[in-house]
């Protein structure tokens, strides 16, 4: 629980603070002879990086990786990869009226008090630039899954109170990146982004929800007790910055329903396999995955850093009216929609690579 | 990940099978001179315990603990407090017709993929039987906590559709003991008692949602990045059997509203301290706590076994006619309210060990 | 670091104090379907249990196992293996005298200053009755070893100024269980039993060389940099009782040789296989096994207890004299051939499941 | 244990090959507000880096650290600690010749068996190059632990047959660093001075053996059973690259005693403080600190690489005459001190980290 690495087997240790010269981290486990394919990893890259659209913050990062050891002629060693990404484009001294002030629903006041000091040019460590290392080891743990054949899409679900109501088998996924926001239904999608614009123009924010559903899992993946499959989702997602909240299947909405209403009974496939008729457990039994699509919503805030004025307090504990500054996001849900894949992945990976010891 | 393990220096390994010889576990970090009150620890196993109310199963089990090491002169050692809880009222028969059969929404399926082989008796280690074990670690937990002033409360706010829409602190907490269904408003109370009774007679069971709210947490608990307090919060309550979603603070409702509406500005109390005005942020600021209370909600699926019959397969495929037998709960949610409380419990006591090595 | 955990997916972790209810553990990882043979797992700990012969403490203890989980119908279930062991002939009593004192060479002062009091009663969690819990973590370790044809004896090699010079594969390593010092060489074995009769016969005690050889080891055993398979063995053999150094291969004798006579050049075998034509790296080559037989050297200084009277300190800063009591061993070096044993097995299974996860 | 991590709180993950573009590691658990000497960490590099004087090999490297993130107006901020290491003076065209063969006592064979591939240019991760990570963690523990006035010294005690015979006590340490063999007695340093010139004349290489001396260490430091204090110092010690053997306190000397003769009874100091008459321990008891000097000995082989011809196999299994190019040590326990004496400040300043969650 050391707070800077995340995974089992398969594991990420990063590092950095938004304004310092760079972000990296460790990724650890991959195993020998991945081929790995940069193209991929860097176009994963770009669609977390901040500049991408209107509706992203202005600040101009390049996100390009430098990998610096574990890989040998285009694949992996077995040895740790570890890679950086440099910081270029801050603008620290935006943040130097911020020095002495507790932003409302920042990190400023927490860090202060745990650490005794703190850097206070753009969040440090607590900025959401931390999550570039994350999207890297998801990139890789992609290219292991993909060639396994399992596939992980997320998309944006809702922003503010517009909301997708289809269910995503009902959806063509492949639509994700067609747009903007993320969403893959291209009316939903004109709303949503009309509304982060307006957004926006107030000098305002909105939150939302991403759905994220992975196909082909195998069946066995979880650890029995306390590091369920969707425990560990769990965990995984509520880790991303500006995160509320994680269900699975039928989530908070299972409380409206009897059991025998919501029980997964097994039936065979046309093809002979086991299957279950519904799939409101959402691909996870008893925590270990049933092979079914595993599919779960995770909830975000609004981005707390508007461009209106705010009282709050600074840290002698007079009171301040903080004027909103800097490059910030309106919305942040198109930005984590890769986010979320890439530790979906990476928790993916790691059960399945921690399942090779189940049995003799 | 090692699936029995939770927590980092305050930790509890836990064994055992739901018709096994005993359940038990080991808890490691628990600092020395800890005086333990084992009549508390018990009062807290009977919270949980099998058999305490119409309501819950008809298996009887003392659950009474019995410590093997670590403990001195009622004092801790500071070494591994070694504990068993004996299984006394197995019926281990009423399982063989399940031997072969994979029941609806268990975990039957997914452990038999997973292992090659599985104890079918009561679940085996899928069973919440396993969740007495985190009673005995979240009552020592509790002890600690309550020595520096820390509070925690969970109690049921939904039953079926069922739901207290009052906030926490407009409910008088210490009243959930009060009833069976452990529900601080009595009429909110008497109608869930209501609606448990009509599902049990009609052979079916019902869902629902705990809410856990924790006073008086010191500021700076939580790991920044990936150990966020909230996010290894959900990964403790969704490590929960029957557990479908986990929300903090404004949570899912985040969504429905803007940046400029939610955000927790500072203010200066009477007695002169920093809080925030408002608490959307469920007392979690970049994952760090902020000294305001903690309040999360839990989400809870119907119990997945039913007294009516049900279709499915067994391990050749066959379709089967599952009919319902043993004894099992209609609702759990009244029995998981202390297996919130002390997951919540390990984890704000595992934090504040750790915050002690945050400054030199 | 716990403290109390050893392995990474095989992991036992062990609780107990000498004089307390029972000592015990949890061992987890022990893939499912695992044939156990509790015979073979009982004769393992009766090859340390006291009282086995004159050389030993006259404490007579069953050392009876009790398996309360993770096992169904004799095979491991994958889920974890809870066992306890009863101390039954505690003479608490015994221990008064030392209540206040603080024994030289034990620990009893570190453990007080470390934790603020301690059960002072036979050593407490500082007795290496611990090492029971560890046999039967290795003895499950050595059926899972023995299945694929690794093999692991342990033998004195020396005790006191007695040293048996020969080579481990110019002895008859199934020699050593014929004699109740555990030395393959009947000579040697003589003048041990002789030397170790006179030790106790002048309340003294003797240390000594246990040397422990696995074979058949599968190449690839071992993590590249801070977890080499001799670092490991190493942690595991210094975390014994009373040990005091370990060497692998040519060890302290290396410096005695230039690279040109130690350096062991790769030759193929008969059935052409690649092998070493010496072996000075004792199987283990950038801290990776490379088939070749592993041995090791592990150091142990005399028993502290002593039936002579010493003079020491109180807590109070007292001098006291200290007169031997209790039941002790004149030299700890036969019981701890199995203890060897069984953390050799223990680090060398964790290594077989951890390498599954090296390639694609 | 997955290889490229050390240490519980205060944690060091490594990542590079010797012939990549960098080396690095991310530094965690550091507490907040430990100002840094980056000079110090400097020199500390500058001890180990290549180069420094005739008896090293003659690869050029800065050994400049560039320091990437956890610091901030010179003091640390409490979180991750990234750095990095560029690699300049890689001679990758110097090993093409190795790419097949299996070199003599190297890690070759053993990394192509386990992995499938190796960058086989330098000993890729096998390399001691790695090591440099280790010196920058060291120097930071070195800086905590300073502070609190503990005090590190190691030195070379033992190169080839020539041996310093002095007690650590009988020496003055401060010396160490007066020649390039880092032997603290004058006369000595010059005979080992001439043995390696001699050695490296004759293509040849020197083993030997360092001795490590800790002063003013905590009482408490070490966890009771599996990582007592010495285990961990053990692991690390073995951890370093060649080395092949640990013994603390008596070591391996301690089988020449009996109990009456080795015993540590307590005595009072004239400052009224609770001390060992003797310290046959090395300062450690039941693997706890108690306050007196640490010290151990870690043997370390001849380096492998040799300006011989040597016998040994291809990957195909053909005999090949090995020719020794490259630029390499003729004896690394000069360039050894400053890594033994940084992995023992890791090893302390963790313990002491972990200590305080000993008590309430």
């Amino acid at each position: 629980m050391s707070g800077n690495s995340f995974g089992s087997i398969f594991k990420l240790t990063s590092f950095g603070e938004s304004h310092g010269a760079a972000i990296g981290g460790i990724i650890e486990g991959c195993p020998a002879g991945l081929l790995l394919d940069f193209d991929f990893i860097q176009k994963e890259l770009n669609r977390r990086k901040p500049g991408q659209s209107n509706l992203t913050t202005a600040r101009k990062e390049d996100d390009t990786v430098e990998f610096l050891s574990g890989i040998f002629e285009g694949q992996t060693l077995g040895t740790p990869i570890g890679f950086i990404i440099r910081n270029k484009d801050q603008h620290s001294t935006d943040y130097t009226h911020l020095k002495e002030a507790y932003r409302p629903s920042h990190a400023d006041f927490t860090y202060q008090q745990k650490y005794g000091l703190r850097d206070y040019r753009g969040g440090g460590r607590s900025s959401a630039r931390e999550t570039a290392c994350r999207i890297v080891a998801g990139a890789i743990a992609k290219l292991f899954l993909n060639q396994r054949g399992v596939q992980i899409h997320a998309f944006v679900k809702q922003v503010g109170t517009l909301k997708l109501e289809k269910n995503f088998d009902d959806l063509d996924l492949n639509n994700t990146e067609l747009n903007v926001v993320r969403c893959p239904d291209v009316d939903m999608a004109a709303q949503m982004i009309s509304a982060i614009e307006a957004a926006k123009k107030s000098g305002d924010t909105l939150g939302g929800i991403i759905q994220c559903v992975a196909l082909n899992v195998p069946v066995g993946l979880g650890e029995p007790v306390f590091d369920k499959l969707h425990a560990v989702l769990g965990h995984a997602m509520l880790s991303i910055n500006a995160t509320k909240g994680f269900e699975i299947g039928s989530g908070f909405n299972s409380a409206n329903f009897k059991g025998s209403e919501l029980n997964d009974g097994f039936v065979k496939t046309e093809d002979n396999k086991i299957a279950t008729g519904s799939n409101n457990s959402g691909g996870v039994q008893g925590g270990i995955s049933n092979g079914m699509p595993i599919y779960f919503n995770v909830a975000f805030k609004p981005v707390a850093t508007i461009m209106q004025s705010q009282n709050t307090l600074d840290s002698a504990g007079n009171s301040v009216v903080l004027e909103g500054k800097g490059r910030h996001d309106p919305c942040v849900l198109p930005r984590a929609v890769p986010i979320v894949e890439s530790m979906t992945a990476m928790v993916l990976m790691d059960f399945m690579l921690l399942a090779r010891t189940n049995q003799l």
